[in-house]
């Protein structure tokens, strides 16, 4: 099939192209939910291909948005759904990234003020990222409460303890132009189990912007930021050697594109095949940047290549 | 001075210029903070001036869209900082807007889960509404929380208990595409004391447009509804008669040019002459919106105009 150069191919692929398309990259990125498990699920047979591309040379990598979890974590999680050969070194979280920006890029020195779970706060303390400490009691009131000076930096990623208070300090903290304004991600909102939505960083981003009249610098996917921290760690990655595999056009597909990786979307999670193809059909060109390359029903669809291989 | 069609004039005006406009205009709109008064205090010389047009027989109404607190509690406001002649039915706030709106515009049949302080709350209980009443505990999260079923709008105000939580929940009642969204208005934030910031209902709705994908109705300025309002409770008011007075170009300017009024802008808020002044000089069509017809310093420089017409 003629690929026509700028515009993605949206194409559905299995058997021998699969293993054609494995046999021709040595890098394979993953994001987690919705392509490798769902929750505490793993997806069946997705901790045998990941397996299987390691002990085939493959390097292998975890790029999520998921800022609740330090990565440590992570570890023990992988290990527990049966991911038994991943290590931290290959996992790539928007937590562990803003620690990264936040020290070796934008080389903070001073107070931070972090609007996010323990897993982000860990990841920022890890890195000698000094966190603000005032102890707000709850009658306290933007009008009267304790703010930090000189802060350097606001950080907002995923918080289910996120306050009006929270929203109004980092919104005071914002009014000094040089102080530095990040989002672990902008995803918008994640999927629950009965049909239940959760909110996602990029809800609460939004919030700031808006109260702050101010842009966050995004870490997270679609920025280019995480696979330029696995490019620094990683020497000798070559984005034309590389897969992106997702399950969220607007954020995975998006991220590979910018990135000048090869896509692949799963349909195991978010985004389904007619959205896809509604992009590639769309006659707004920017959106071709949201069409995946390859598509499959789930990553599980590798398992018969590594037969092949084997 | 020539009035280019098409172009609003951003015209300081004071003396007998103030004088002559004020016999041309029957209708006086006067939004609240900032302009009357800022906080618990009254704008030197503006409770003269509006008890002054009263005696007149002006006709002056409020339009704030302050949501925070019920109209009962505004005509005490009014009469503790000395405006004595105001009445409950001259005050249009978006809180009261709102409960008109989902009784009359869109007769909601159903609970309704509102974000908001108990201005909100009150004013909507007062028209009818009925409102969810979820008793959530500290301990609940959007994955084991109680919804309402069927609830029929999400109405988002001021609310300075905002929580995740709420957030999350108002998510998943939007999931229902027949679930209206109504926001009490799109203001971003609030200036207080001592440099701090307040977020304003802008802020929260953005969140929750979002997380929800989809847009809220605006209720209050700069949206046409709260002149609709008055229109529909006073018969005759005639734009072509009315002067709109505010302090901020992106609500109270816009407010009135949206609804074909004069627009005048007070210096004792938010916005200032270089902002009306870069807009108009702005080469956007759009921008001319924000730009006021005349700019005061104050609204006590309408004071020597009923010296003149006593």
């Amino acid at each position: 099939m003629a690929r026509v150069f700028g515009f993605k191919g949206c194409r559905k692929i299995r058997g021998s192209q699969i293993r054609n398309l494995l046999e021709t990259k040595d890098v394979f990125l993953f994001d987690c939910d919705g392509v490798i498990w769902d929750g505490e699920h793993a997806i069946t047979g997705a901790p045998k291909v990941v397996n299987s591309l390691i002990r085939h040379g493959k390097n292998v990598f975890f790029v999520t948005n998921n800022s609740t979890k330090p990565r440590e974590n992570y570890v023990h999680k992988f290990y527990r759904l049966g991911f038994t050969d991943v290590m931290q070194e290959q996992i790539f979280s928007s937590s562990y990234c803003s620690a990264l920006y936040l020290k070796d890029v934008a080389k903070v020195n001073g107070h931070v003020f972090a609007i996010g779970c323990e897993g982000l706060l860990k990841e920022l303390r890890d890195a000698g990222v000094a966190l603000t400490d005032e102890m707000d009691s709850p009658e306290d009131t933007i009008a009267k409460c304790a703010l930090t000076p000189g802060v350097k930096a606001v950080i907002v990623g995923h918080d289910d303890t996120f306050t009006f208070l929270k929203l109004a300090k980092a919104s005071c903290y914002l009014k000094d132009p040089n102080c530095l304004f990040l989002a672990t991600d902008s995803d918008p909102w994640h999927p629950l189990r009965d049909g239940r939505i959760l909110p996602g960083s990029g809800s609460l981003a939004a919030a700031l912007e808006v109260a702050s009249g101010r842009k966050a610098t995004v870490i997270g996917k679609p920025s280019r930021f995480m696979f330029e921290c696995i490019s620094s760690q990683f020497r000798g990655v070559d984005p034309a050697q590389c897969l992106m595999v997702g399950d969220r056009l607007e954020t995975d597909m998006l991220f590979g594109a910018n990135c000048g990786l090869d896509t692949m979307l799963t349909l195991t999670g978010v985004s389904q095949m007619k959205e896809a193809q509604d992009y590639k059909d769309s006659q707004h060109s920017t959106n071709q940047s949201f069409v995946p390359d390859y598509v499959v029903d789930t990553i599980a669809d590798f398992l018969p290549a590594f037969e092949d291989m084997d």
